[in-house]
């Protein structure tokens, strides 16, 4: 390997959805990038099946029909194959290792099925193969596994792994609508394929628990192991039902060390109300464990999408760059913080809570708002609470203003013959 | 460096609370770590103020006074700073790194205050300084925005990163309870200093805010650019009547992008009860990110404790001796995956929720907790909805039981001349 390359080079395999992806990242943040890295990333060659389909994206890219023009070209450091599937990725990866590029893969069927096979022969070839984009799109679940939680033993991972299932699941309970409805309406916005049955079946979530009790439990079970049962059989009602109950119904893929072997399976689960698995809705994804060490954990993120895979192959490709083709891991951290202009607390911009202690007088009400128009702001919510101490209580919820427009109304309140006191201010929203 | 080193030794200043959980995790899990690594990891010397106090405890390390037997000590790969403060610790990190050791520390007032000058004297060395504990505890936020997201820009981070107030605000609300008296309570339970004032005054996660725009953002202020507010003047009727209008309180420290330059705050907010961070209870801690690729993600964990603490600052001596001490970066996956036992279906343990349309006669739902008591299953909630399609429906929710044990019932419920259907059986719990 040459430690000191002026670029690292780059052969898409594949051109769809995160494939693109990809190519949009290494165009859009280029200079952040290479800031980071100290050296450029370049896609030199894209292999597709149709070259006239893709002409007008590559963007000076090399499009090829022909896999041998990736896997046998020197200049390529990294294989990026984005086709999905088994047939012929599998060869193609076998065969990147074999010529010895690194490999980064999104696919998770294949890792699932023959990671052993691919992790042996990359130690053969001493070149490595990454996966993060094949588990939780964007979220970083494979690196945090791997370094992050890496003096833990891992006893149990609970994933909402499929952003299809928890985007139905999520709209069933807050639209009370019935399955087939959500499902149409989920295909229409393009959250739900076509041909739906790998992700509402927990096909889908159970590939990937089985790559996250290799990574988290380090643990090598097959996709034959896992039970699963899809979302196809919930009825509203019993979601519901279980509201009252004080529960949410989320597709939920686990493992689980027990003193015989390991659990896995996905079904949907009905899981308490108040648990951090509860809050995620709509196609986000999120990875809950438990490590012996640290205790519990969760990550949580957007599991599909363009840009958010193309996020996690590109952390991916970094991280080889970062490890492998510079000396060590200093990650220029030291170079890439730069000095900035900050903004004072004046400039900060958020809604408002406050509370006011009121005269109770006829009236009273409309000097308030007026005195907030007068000071240009608008106030979303008002409302009279009980007498406290004799005043009647007032609370208010403005819209978004500046801290200083805030500041100067504070100051000039009590003028008003009406409010008695500033009895609490709280700043609403991120 | 030698890269076939047989161990990684470590030298620790400070045996504290964090101290001690680095020590008890190289106890408990070594083999693990072994496997993982390739390498055994071996604390040599700890230095300490008082030797005798420690003399027990130390399981086979060396205890030393004197600092420079662990700086001048050529078998020693990486000095691991937890002792906290200002002072002496800089003095320390600096002779550290000028003898070319790797820094791993979880003080975030010096990394906050310092950074620069670390970053900058570790260049020189041609070593570098790990900080994952110095924030969020046990999280991996700092790898997770070092790699997990290296190719995005992060536009915002917002954190709950200090468990005290967070553990404060969580039992005002539940508890109903005033500031003083959670206060009190907090103290008495371990999850607040006798001296709260850095945690409750916003200083603390105010350090971290400044780590965090420095990793996260990259972009380099000081703690004096941070405006911060604490959470004594937050009363009790102000978070009931937030509440009322569908937001939690949270002491929320923020960074953000804006086209004058960044804004950086610590104050408590009021967040959309539905906000992911609305769910972080008592002393856990959370980062909710966004990125310019990957969207918003979140990561969760706990922010503080022995443990907790101890596993980030052990991922990051992994990470240096995964990184600087081997020759690259591959983790040992494929060896550190191994064959299991796999447990069937049958043997989940979960509760069940389950519907049922039951005969509208005198004596049935006696029948039917029968059935469930001669089945061996408990009952945790029994309840009788509105009649449907002429049936009257019962929802149950049991105690936690083998799958095969509800099985079986299940098989001859229909039996039981009561129930006419089962109309729904989801698992719950996770």
């Amino acid at each position: 390997m040459d430690s000191n390359k002026s670029s690292i080079t780059l052969g898409l395999i594949g051109f769809g959805n995160v494939g693109q992806g990809v190519h949009s990242i290494v165009q859009t943040n280029q200079g952040m990038i290479q800031d980071r890295l100290g050296q450029a990333v370049h896609i030199k060659t894209i292999c597709v099946r149709n070259i006239d389909k893709y002409k007008g994206l590559a963007n000076g890219a090399e499009l090829t029909t022909d896999v041998n023009d990736i896997i046998n070209d020197p200049d390529i450091d990294i294989v990026v194959e984005v086709i999905g599937g088994e047939t012929p990725a599998y060869d193609y990866i076998t065969e990147a290792l074999k010529h010895k590029k690194y490999v980064v893969t999104a696919n998770k069927e294949l890792i699932a099925k023959h990671k052993k096979t691919f992790f042996e022969l990359a130690k053969q070839n001493d070149v490595d193969i990454f996966f993060e984009a094949s588990v939780g799109g964007g979220i970083p679940i494979i690196k945090s596994f791997k370094v992050g939680y890496s003096a833990n033993q891992i006893e149990s991972v609970y994933g909402i792994l499929n952003g299809t299932t928890n985007f139905i699941l999520t709209k069933l309970f807050e639209n009370k609508q019935e399955f087939a409805t959500v499902l149409k309406e989920a295909q229409d916005l393009g959250f739900a394929e076509s041909d739906p049955t790998a992700d509402v079946s927990g096909l889908d979530a159970a590939y990937k628990i089985v790559i996250l009790t290799a990574v988290a439990l380090k643990l090598n079970i097959q996709i034959d192991d896992v039970f699963y049962e899809g979302i196809d059989q919930i009825q509203l009602k019993d979601i519901q039902y279980l509201d009252e109950l004080g529960y949410r119904v989320r597709l939920i893929a686990k493992a689980k060390r027990m003193a015989e072997g390991v659990f896995a399976a996905v079904y949907p689960t009905a899981i308490p109300s108040e648990h951090p698995l509860s809050t995620v809705r709509n196609e986000f994804n999120a990875i809950y464990s438990t490590g012996n060490m640290v205790g519990e954990s969760m990550i949580y993120g957007k599991g599909a999408g363009s840009l958010p895979t193309g996020s996690a192959v590109m952390s991916d490709i970094l991280d080889i760059a970062f490890d492998i083709y510079t000396h060590h891991s200093r990650r220029n951290l030291e170079t890439k913080i730069d000095p900035t202009s900050v903004l004072g607390i004046d400039q900060n911009e958020t809604q408002f809570y406050v509370r006011l202690s009121v005269k109770d007088e006829t009236g009273a009400l409309e000097k308030i708002t007026t005195a907030f128009k007068d000071a240009n702001i608008n106030i979303s919510n008002i409302i009279q609470k009980e007498r406290l101490d004799g005043h009647a209580q007032v609370v208010i919820l403005t819209d978004v203003v500046k801290e200083k427009t805030f500041n100067a109304l504070k100051a000039t309140m009590l003028d008003t013959d009406v409010i008695h006191a500033i009895d609490a201010v709280i700043r609403v929203g991120l």
